[in-house]
């Protein structure tokens, strides 16, 4: 078999220690194709630049390595990687992040990481996206990189029929002090926004967003239980957002006329 | 029982004739309190905006109405309007839009729209998001009007358990049209991206995004069919991506070690 073709992506920006550490890991199993935000991007969600030009340098940053920086959002990077950077490499696997910070619970609705990986997993190809539970840029990212190779290792040995996008949580503990992975589903733990109100030179009052993350009662097979218990968790995760069990509830609203 | 609490958002922003169509609308059912983009928002997904001050501006486009314009995402919009300018309202419903363009389909993914509309259902408040299948400014909201009425009383005399985010699509059809309603899950069709390269003054390349809308081969209860066929699709969704059928596919990655 030729080497996989890993596309690599995040939304911490190029130069993140985050990146780096999974492109150490990820080099070891396969040709990587890196684009990634030239700053960073966090909470952009599923966001694409669609009112404004794109704009995409070559980067040298990661030897031997094909790896450009991009101007949009971490979504954008993935298109313009398919469509344009990296047209005719038929991708194997995406890896995405390792981010600085936690996309457990609500927060991958928010995440680019994640909204990255689940972007190249519409467009068909595995996904991966990778989370240490700490922002710092400093954080430690050895037992990130520890579980990043057994995972990415699972997924190019497996042919998946449902689980073609994982959203990935680490804690931030020393390996020997993570107990191992859990397959979990999505915790329904979230922010609690506070919004700081300041006024600029004029008088006029603008607002940051803040806010601070409030545990939920959660059920055991929650990432969020699993990471409190220090096991990696591991959500399979999709695209696909109906909700099932509120197709009977409306059938009321069904009607002809 | 007092007057229901409507908040209104969207992502096309505050000036846009889906708004004014859908305040014409929600008016009739209730108090409505405003707070919509002060610029175009489409294709913003989930961004939320972290690094940058959000403004607000009070405006006095809708008689009567107290209405606010944001600087922000819509999903900004939504966090702002519960924690800061209707702080002290508890709202009985949100509804979004009307979008002008299909948010059916993979559409729901990228739409601020049906962003603004998750965000408020997370918080707790049934939430609806509207969309035209008509991109244009001047688009005809007759259709789309007449059917948020009715979805908009069966929202606020039903007590859902499972049915509290609508994405609603009205196809672009003059009324007599339109057959009626259905209640549909999550299409599968999706866009094909092109970038269209061009040239700064200095010769540098960038690129804007662009593409097409390619129908994919849909089940007969997907809301591309129901539209298809000139029906309203109602699509019950929600915010926990966990891919249940995935989750035994995974169990060989349950570990302890």
């Amino acid at each position: 078999m030729d080497k996989p073709n890993i596309l690599v992506v995040n939304d911490d920006g190029i130069e993140a220690p985050g990146i780096k550490a999974l492109i150490e890991v990820a080099q070891e199993f396969g040709t990587l194709h890196v684009m990634a935000p030239d700053k960073p991007q966090s909470g952009q969600g599923h966001a694409i630049t669609i009112h404004d030009p794109i704009w995409v340098n070559k980067v040298d940053h990661y030897p031997g390595i094909e790896a450009y920086e991009c101007s949009g959002t971490p979504v954008d990077c993935v298109k313009i990687a398919r469509h344009v950077y990296f047209e005719k490499v038929k991708f194997d696997l995406c890896v995405s992040g390792i981010n600085h910070g936690s996309n457990a619970a609500i927060n991958i609705i928010y995440s680019g990481t994640m909204s990255a990986a689940m972007e190249a997993s519409m467009a068909g190809i595995p996904s991966i996206g990778f989370s240490l539970m700490n922002v710092a840029h400093d954080a430690n990212f050895d037992g990130s990189k520890h579980y990043a190779r057994k995972i990415i290792e699972f997924a190019l040995s497996h042919k998946f029929q449902q689980a073609n996008l994982l959203n990935v949580n680490i804690p931030d503990l020393p390996i020997e002090e993570i107990k191992g992975m859990r397959i979990c589903k999505q915790g329904i733990s979230g922010w609690e926004e506070e919004f700081i109100e300041a006024k600029d030179p004029r008088g006029k009052p603008y607002y940051w967003m803040a806010g601070h993350f409030v545990l939920n009662e959660e059920s055991p097979n929650s990432d969020i239980n699993a990471l409190g218990n220090s096991y990696v968790s591991i959500v399979p995760s999709m695209y696909d957002l109906t909700s099932y069990p509120a197709l009977d509830e409306l059938q009321n609203l069904n009607s002809d006329e």
